[in-house]
């Protein structure tokens, strides 16, 4: 399949973010906006769940990065729109702009989807700070990068509605404990909701796919 | 030790990295500036270089962090000179601004230092943006982020004049060949040097330390 590289300039909308917002609701399409470091896992959790079927929701992917088509050649095998929006044009920014995403959502149609995943743009911080019009803000974090990392990038944590922590198989090979990190989310933020998961062993997968036909049924009912 | 919080609001000041670098220049003080993503190991790495003495050059630390005076405790059994830079009274700015900085190095006697160790906001996208008024940009990488990542967020990789490979112990549970990250960081610089570590098992520290010495001492003769 082709990949569309979104690499036109485009006029900065103030109110681009809600501009998607409404044009989702019209289409009674959910959107998901996966958030977190490089290499924290983003790509291959939204693989897995890819593989899952997510409970035959009609899905379509942006992927989001500086550079390179990368991602969505990752994820072309499965037979679904994806559009990978590249922001080095734009001065490699550091977050997926909507203006930027209007642009990527331009190319899919919209009455033919139920869920359209975002995965934005690698950075723990700066993500947060943008509305893009999304219904779910998901951080996602490794067990790589430490129990601390709640309560240094607490932006992110408050901003988000689920926490998928990944690449829990790697526990035993580092000093990490999963209570500790849980401890720290829920000191930045009381009621998000927390997921564990493996990618490369699928723990924790079917809870997340769960998670998300349920919020995307309560949305599309 | 008492850990110095700069919290106080400071006008921004545009050539404030080219005073930072003056003043470090008078007084013969050799200024490197760690990043990476959260969690990348930036902070052990700083460690594992306090432990080795770095050849007895007198040095201090600025450690950079959105919330949270973490990092600067873990240093503190050291006794040299640290501040503790938190940029989320100034809307949680995803990089150290240079005039925080500059405040930070005021708590310095620098005419009494050889080296300034900055860790810089765990972000491997926006600090490269920003000059600092350092002499040498280091981006810090973890074998647990993958080896796309220099291909991904480029700027980092192409501004900076060493990368340090950390968590090298952890290679063998992953799927990771470090000959391919070493390829893609040539792709995208091919004059930067590589040095691989590992903060648990000590690899290469040495090598970094030496490097750091030598870099240091080219400045102060």
């Amino acid at each position: 399949m082709e990949i569309k590289v979104v690499k036109k300039a485009l006029a900065a909308g103030e109110a681009v973010a809600g501009e998607i917002r409404e044009k989702l609701a019209e289409n009674g399409v959910y959107m998901v906006n996966f958030m977190g470091s490089p290499g924290s896992g983003k790509t291959a959790v939204v693989e897995r769940l890819l593989e899952s079927g997510l409970g035959g929701l009609r899905t379509a992917v942006v992927e989001g990065d500086i550079a390179t088509t990368a991602d969505a050649e990752r994820l072309a095998r499965f037979d679904i729109p994806i559009v990978q929006v590249n922001t080095e044009p734009f001065g490699g920014d550091c977050h997926m702009p909507p203006n930027l995403l209007a642009s990527g959502l331009e190319d899919f149609d919209l009455s033919a989807l139920d869920l359209v995943v975002v995965e934005n743009v690698g950075n723990l911080v700066c993500p947060a700070e943008f509305d893009i019009g999304e219904n779910l803000k998901v951080v996602v974090i490794s067990v790589a990068e430490g129990e601390d990392k709640p309560l240094k990038y607490p932006l992110m944590f408050r901003e988000s509605g689920l926490c998928v922590v990944t690449k829990t198989d790697l526990v035993g090979a580092l000093d990490f404990e999963l209570g500790r990190l849980r401890e720290n989310i829920s000191r930045v933020n009381g009621t998000i909701s927390i997921i564990e998961t493996s990618a490369r062993t699928g723990t924790g997968i079917d809870e997340l796919e769960g998670f998300l036909i349920s919020r995307t049924g309560e949305t599309i009912t």
